[in-house]
């Protein structure tokens, strides 16, 4: 079995790759999208390679989520968006483009045309609360 | 100085509005949407009231990143989706409509129409390179 293609962001990771980095530590990477949706768009990522939300560890998971947090305030910050998006696409069919965890930061404003498409169900209370049920029971 | 009105998320926590319960710890508490996008739609909170990202401690950031990975994955196993978006919508410009930071888990499929409005703009290494510089630089 041969590996895989390392990943676009494996190779950033690696140092192969140039990238416009906003925040580094030893678990973490963060750095400017180069096709951004907004000025600061900024992807936050586990440096051991993961490919999907299913691969990341509970350590890791919490790490990405307090770095997140902090990355997403210095770029409110420095970019003085009104509001901000946190993102991630995890398989190809919810958008993810790479084969590596990320989080998108998407600094918003009015009328940026930007956002998620909001198309809200309509469902009764039985219903949710069957599928409730299924998903606490879920190992 | 009057106290705000309790949000409907601050409701739900205290027990006052019933709600389809996913998962729930000391910190975080998971429910489903009551107008989910798609089946299985989770909102995923910290307990302690926190209007914005900026109001979270670092531990409150790293708890719920942990909670909401783990979530995800029960979520999308007992949907059966072929992939999820994980959402936060930070300020009003940004689609939050109820001021306690939430987290939306939206499982996808193929063809459901669902997604981020993805626009990306060109930009030149060198602008992205000052920007970066300057959010490395925010304190």
């Amino acid at each position: 079995m041969s590996a895989a293609q390392p990943s676009v962001f494996a190779r950033i990771i690696a140092g192969e790759i140039p990238c416009q980095r906003v925040f580094e530590n030893e678990h973490v990477l963060a750095f400017l999208d180069i096709r951004p949706l907004a000025e600061g768009h900024t992807l936050v990522l586990p440096k051991r390679s993961a490919a999907r939300l299913a691969d990341l560890t509970p350590a890791e998971a919490a790490e990405l989520g307090r770095q997140l947090v902090a990355i997403a305030q210095r770029v409110v910050a420095v970019t003085g968006a009104a509001g901000v998006n946190l993102l991630l696409n995890d398989g190809q069919v919810a958008g993810q483009e790479v084969p590596h965890v990320h989080f998108h930061i998407i600094p918003r404003q009015a009328g940026d045309g930007l956002g998620y498409r909001w198309r809200p169900q309509d469902r009764n209370a039985a219903d949710l609360e069957a599928l409730a049920a299924r998903i606490r029971a879920q190992p």
